[in-house]
């Protein structure tokens, strides 16, 4: 058989306040299109469907529609968990209804042990769960951390592992030596709270989610698919796409997925950014994290540049700011505050302070002195 | 055939901040049994399922268990419309995975236009909608009001009349000539936001929800079920439960349903109020209103109450506040305010200021005054 596996949708998601909907449905497309022409037997998705517990309506009646399209009309099963992002309750409704037609929905850590059958292979669908859940599901107050409960909970599924069949297991954690980028959320801080690959040793294939990069972890038996779209800057490099996993073969693959607009890191001069030469040869619509190279102020850069590109989500920069070295040494608390103002408006405006303007600043002065009560 | 209608469970409400979670189980319960003890044929639920648009996790756990229990393991057909409570978007979640078991949920117009078909009865879903909806589906800029989109909606159903069944509308607004209560939503005043009994004339039998009280409309083919659960004061005197109505002789028949606990007015003294054998004679566990019949300040009256009676919601006087005859002509402002304050606690604590309560009075007087820099 035939899955694909893709995970962290995160529907209703923004980036640096860009709507995601238009990206999200791009890459949905593509991942439907690649399940039908494909010939897949199923999909699985490894949770963070949503990006948050209480999704908005309209990340609602989106990510209800995929569904719909891919396992009503498309008539494709669909193996899903929820992740840390999902409300594992609202995303249970309707789930017993779901099964009639092969869409399995799992958000209780005791679905886990309830594995699909395929013809050739078993599904462990293990949703995303705090280990408090796993004390009350085994009445084992010892499993402090989620290392302990998913060896917990993987010791009982391969008491259910059928000999004949492969095994694998859907899951949404982080996998000990893995790599994260900054768009996830870090729940947990250390070890403890990272799965070991040793744990999943005994899966012919750990289908991941959580991390959204697809090379943040390398194990011959386990694989994040990433998600489908760029959600940070630190996942500019990525290449995005999903895994298809050969039940047969246990050889993997990855189809990569186009994004409709990509999410890149420019650097460059103020005054390059601002060139036509330059600005004409780059995606000017991408999602950009600019980092200049410049080191003096600039006046207003923010809104000039955002008047050539349209999606800029960060500026930087990359050599610090310029410190006049006339001034870096006196100690700026004995200056004539007037002095500072104009040499603070001569290196941002390139001009100096008319007579009227340092009238201006004196009397704000001294308003600010309270010597005039105004 | 023969069905059960209920609407306004209003499932996540609060009584005065009062969790109503075991009273609407308790109700639910009831109507569970009445329709497994009745052989109905099926449910209507004639809107807000939910409270909210936004119901917290614990209001989504109790009606898809709700749900589940009456149509997967009692194998209840049901037939859902939401309200002006509910999102319809998320209300619309799994609904075209739940006709397989013939549950029924619309939250959208264009729905009402797909008659379910019963064997001798063709039933219409008119989930709650305000107007703009049906100006955009039946592309008409002239429904402004709802009287006039109602009427645009029964139009085109009547086009779809099959002739030889009988014809049921389950709906959720307001019905001219209708009596509400206080814990309704008012969201439209006027009678441009009612529907004309007329407007409905052609249906055998319209299953409303909108209005808690069974007997708020008196229309011999039209019916609110009323809310299974009083949730307000001004419900004391409803009678709760849910009809059945029999599609072959249109009779309909109210079946009650008891409260967990009962929201009830009681009028008296204070002192009775207080007395064994007064409260040892009433369920001192109901949801009270206490209307006082003092006309004196009692202190800590609320404390006091709520030490005897566990569920008090209101208290209020049904004579006014008595005001001391002696002081009601003079100007206070011109009197000593020692003076007012020695009287005030005289009346309500029925003792003078001792000496060390007045040398207090008068330094936090003095300190209110300024005199005293503290």
């Amino acid at each position: 058989m035939r899955l694909l596996h893709t995970a962290d949708w995160h529907i209703g998601r923004r980036l640096h306040g860009f709507d995601l909907t238009a990206a999200q449905e791009h890459a949905f497309d593509q991942i439907e299109h690649i399940a039908t022409t494909q010939n897949v037997d199923g999909i699985i998705i490894a949770g963070d469907l949503y990006d948050r517990s209480l999704p908005g309506e309209e990340a609602v009646a989106l990510l209800n529609q995929m569904i719909q399209k891919l396992n009503l009309t498309d008539h494709l099963p669909i193996y899903a968990i929820s992740g840390n992002h999902d409300s594992a309750i609202r995303l249970a409704t309707g789930a017993p209804w779901f099964q009639a037609t092969n869409y399995y929905m799992c958000t209780d850590i005791a679905q886990a042990f309830e594995p699909v059958e395929l013809p050739d292979t078993q599904l462990f669908l293990l949703p995303y769960f705090e280990p408090f859940a796993a004390q009350k599901y085994f009445k084992d107050d010892s499993l402090v951390h989620l290392d302990q409960a998913v060896a917990a909970c993987v010791t009982k599924m391969k008491t259910l592992f059928d000999p004949a069949k492969k095994h694998i297991l859907v899951a949404h954690f982080f996998v000990a030596g893995s790599a994260m980028t900054d768009s996830e959320t870090q729940l947990k801080v250390g070890g403890l709270a990272a799965v070991p690959a040793a744990t999943l040793a005994d899966f012919d294939y750990v289908a991941l989610g959580h991390l959204h990069g697809k090379d943040a972890l390398h194990e011959k038996n386990a694989q994040y698919s990433g998600s489908p779209v760029k959600f940070s800057l630190s996942e500019a490099s990525q290449k995005k796409g999903v895994y298809i996993i050969d039940t047969d073969t246990l050889k993997r693959e990855f189809i990569p997925i186009t994004p409709l607009l990509d999410v890149q890191r420019l650097q460059g001069s103020f005054e390059q950014f601002m060139d036509p030469a330059f600005y004409n040869t780059v995606a000017r619509d991408n999602y950009l994290g600019l980092t200049l190279t410049d080191t003096k102020a600039i006046p207003n850069v923010k809104a000039r540049l955002d008047a050539i590109y349209s999606h800029i989500i960060s500026i930087d920069r990359v050599n610090g700011y310029e410190t006049d070295v006339a001034t870096q040494h006196l100690d700026l608390a004995k200056r004539d505050p007037l002095d500072l103002l104009a040499d603070f408006y001569e290196s941002v405006a390139k001009d100096d302070l008319s007579d009227q303007q340092k009238q201006w600043a004196a009397a704000a002065l001294k308003t600010a002195n309270g010597e005039v009560q105004s």
